[in-house]
């Protein structure tokens, strides 16, 4: 097997995390795997939505979009066709799940993080890449809320854990990490993990495209994304904290 | 660890398979997992959708719905809304591509399987119910096509293998299989999965709604939904045959 | 004339009337009139709509779809097309309308019942069978208020009188009850009739599809609706009281 | 029973018919009943909907609109609101049904006819009115495609008969002719009946807001229909060949 | 250089300014600029928009249509069409604009005034000729107020003052005032000015529809716009006090 | 008159012109004009719209957007709100409009360019930054299309002229170039002008927010814009040729 971009099997695609992206929102990140490039800003709003109130709880929600040549060919401006399709429903409700398993929302206040993912240039992996820059831009804004007196300063941010996401598949018969578009159109299976940085699992969910997979390339999968999951968390600590 | 229903934890609700449930369908079935009631169709039109067209293969898509007040509080109508909502697009994107894998649309010629999943009455895993029910009206469906001229009389259906599917989750600590509405709103994990009657899997989707879940239990869950799966193939396979 | 069916010229189809249909609504109700089949449900919320508040009256409103192979065509599901059709909208005014007639809303408390009629099957008359159906989910529904303790035990339910509906027509020139499909897309005029049990009319609605009709007609097809609902109103009260 | 406007029970509003309104459409009138003002246009376009090319025949279509202002309290624009209301559906529904029983379809070529009713102020009986107006208009501009030589100018116009159309209703315990807007929302019953020349039914449809209505009121109030409705043709003819 | 019209290059069409045109809103002008017809109805309603509460001041908002045979062609209606074009959105609003120039919105009170301008003829200018109509139907709104007691009887009504609007273009190299359709679809330049009684300019929007346009070009434009709008506001008076 | 940057009155903010700034679209900008900060992509597709088919010409749209984190507070994505508002239906007719006067279309053959406008990062002047910007873009696309062989390479681009647009307005009583979000908000006239490298008009749009404006003040403030632009094309200039 080898892979179009000559990386190797377990290898990521050059990752980067620009913070202050933008100047407005209360977190803003740049993420970029490889020519995968995605904004994530993070904005605070108070109150929080009808179904939560009195409930002494925060929230958090996402939403995803794309720019219409973000990709090859391009795609319809969905604010002009007067819809989100299923695929930006269901991959802005994966970002907003996965986040919410990173922010303690009972420790938020009566407040609401939008997290914005908009996709500039895509190259596959766009959901991955959101997820895990969108996690640094969270930080940021909970640290902003901090200084503004939102959330106490003698309290640590509401954060339960990091998180961070990365996509792995089987392609040519072999498990690779981190698929860019040529492999994802090809790949037989795909695979999307989200994880904490104590190792656990937040979401796993795999496709099998082409022929169905088993649970011995099912778990090399898994391997696969630990590994770059983890590399990911080094990334992400450098861009904070480093 | 005690289930609310009292079944082992390794137990499946009864399902039962009902075919022939409505009168117009080429394919109908009213599928029952517990409580769980979904009316599936599969409905024949000529032609295909305009990305296909001169391909000389045929399409499978699906549609998903509940009746307003198949739950427990009612659901607000999603045709008096005027869109269908994220989950609604997420599960009949799932049904859909589950089914895709099971039909060889190359020998389906210019044609197009619409599967309509209705749930009449909803006690969790609706999604994995109507997979398992679909299948078996899609079979009905191209019997009919058969016998109507429209597939040959002399070729075997165009089926690659069959599918089906269950839920499976993390409930009090302990894997447990076909999750009903008391232990999914409870569950810590849920995963859904669907595998071909050969034993691989096309779609397997997990999430931590609580805690994140490890390798160990992400592998008893699997394991539980192998059995429970083998036990539906045997159930489509006595409705269809037996 | 000779009926498709066979049946006499004031012969209704076979009715049924299946009480509980489904386990979460206050009233459920699976109604035929041969092989028509609506499910109708009665749901109670707290609450009125925002033109009644501080009225001192509830309300009720009705909602109708048809599953999408309902039919013998395909439709299109109303929710993926983003609207409601004018057709949908025109029964379930009639259906919302006909109830309010014979439940007494200053009696109901701060409540509203929404009424579901969704045809699973549909062979003619699905409006009709709707109303007659749907006003014993409202009845059951009043009953369970009852038990609840959200209208009062001693006093009787909110209900000033039964309501039944039934479509009559001009087929092959001759006066004939309770259309099915083949008769209602051949005849010349088709009238919907709702009447109390007290024998008087809340709704009469006739078009004439082919030549106009006369008053005689007109009269005749009266005088069999008037028969037909009244055997609908003791298959009410069976189901109900029998 | 004494009516608001002191009319005699089998008394019309002045009625007036005004051709050629406005300049652009085929065909084009102002009718007033009172001061309900109705603009009807008949615009002529070639081609027909997809339902019915190849089968050698026209068609007629009728949308309704009113404008925000032309009531009590201004109404929310429908374009505004990003949809026609249930109320707008049934009339154009009504409007477009009772037109296509006027015109012979098998005889109007390759050509659809859009009605536009859009009331600019609104008494009570706006559809009414609207189907009396629009009957002149689509006879106007039928003589207008005449004489463009996209009808045979050797054959007589595709008309099967003219119809006309007018409210009744129970007011105070009594039967009356043409609801004025006091009248209508005090009505126990209101009837909408549409006519042909020929003195046959259409339409008839009847709805009690309050009391149900018996078989002998029922017969009044066709019988002024009748006569009220032999007063809107004799206004017809007089604006046409008057 | 020709006017198709025979107009001089400085002469308006013939304005005609009708109040009380329809009975129901508080404004009610109808607008003649040629055979461009436009009805202005100017509503009063209590409470303001929800950015504006606590704020003490009142509100004024515009929407414009069209009826769909106003124009040669049949114009799709926009209620059907499920939304207002970007025509339509920009017109309404320049109209809101500029009449809340006109309108001391800070004397209003808690009221919000809704300008509805429906175009029943169009034949070019019709957004002029509407800021030029609303103005009279918003100043006799403001009148009913005061005489309803919704305003101070010892104040002047909360005008700053009076605006008008014309359209002026280059039509085959000269500059011509007030074009009607024939000068606006062969217009090499359109411009749409809107002033205050006092001379000042409140909207001016220039486009070149072919070859650009200088300076030059540009005074001479603006000078009989000011031209024109003197008369209009000469009408206007006539009007209102003549 | 001192203003919130430092800049004298007619000074542009710092232009920055990025070309290939995103990998698939055949041209790809970023255009900073200070703080505000727009993607203009230009994507070539083959084929006109309906209405020019046959007409031997190609065609030019353009679409507008903004990040809904671009502006201090966030603004709701206009894809979940279903529709696009006013604002941005306005400015998109506006860059298309100026972006057709540029490009020859009856040398384009049968191809169609979409220009995309999305504003990442706003602070005042996001139209006129975009069209600037964008007009560089296009230019690239047609290159690109030269390259490709869809524009024959024996003929020049076809463009008739070069555009760019600034804003100009009226802060603290005097006439300012280019302002940012702070002048913006506060300037009693905001003015948009559009111009062609050979000193024409395309485009003026100007709007008093709060005193009128006279002839004299509008003179001022198209000096200022002429000034601005002819800086604006130097920078165009520089970046595709430079």
């Amino acid at each position: 097997m080898s892979r179009p971009s000559g990386r190797a099997a377990d290898q990521l695609r050059e990752v980067k995390i620009t913070r202050n992206y933008t100047c407005h929102a209360e977190g803003s990140v740049l993420v970029e795997f490889g020519r995968t490039k995605v904004i994530c800003t993070a904005s605070v709003e108070s109150g929080v939505p009808r179904f939560l109130r009195g409930q002494n709880q925060g929230w958090l929600t996402a939403e995803y979009g794309m720019l219409p040549r973000a990709t090859g060919d391009r795609t319809r401006r969905e604010a002009a066709s007067g819809k989100q399709g299923g695929r930006t429903l269901e991959i802005q409700r994966l970002i907003g799940r996965s986040l919410r398993a990173a922010v303690d929302l009972s420790a938020l206040g009566d407040y609401t993080l939008t997290v914005d993912c908009d996709v500039i240039q895509a190259d596959g992996g766009t959901r991955t890449a959101a997820i895990t820059g969108a996690m640094v831009a969270v930080e940021d804004a909970l640290a902003v809320m901090q200084q503004r007196g939102w959330l106490s300063a003698n309290k640590p941010l509401p954060l339960k854990q990091r998180i961070a996401a990365v996509s792995v598949g089987i392609y040519q018969g072999g498990a690779v990490l981190d698929l860019d578009y040529p492999e994802d159109s090809a790949a037989e299976t795909d695979l999307n993990v989200v994880m904490t940085d104590a190792g656990g699992f937040i979401e796993v969910q795999g496709t099998a495209e082409g022929a169905p997979f088993d649970a011995q390339q099912f778990n090399s999968m898994l391997a696969l994304a630990e590994k770059g999951i983890t590399e990911l968390f080094a990334l992400q600590h450098n861009a904070l904290e480093g």
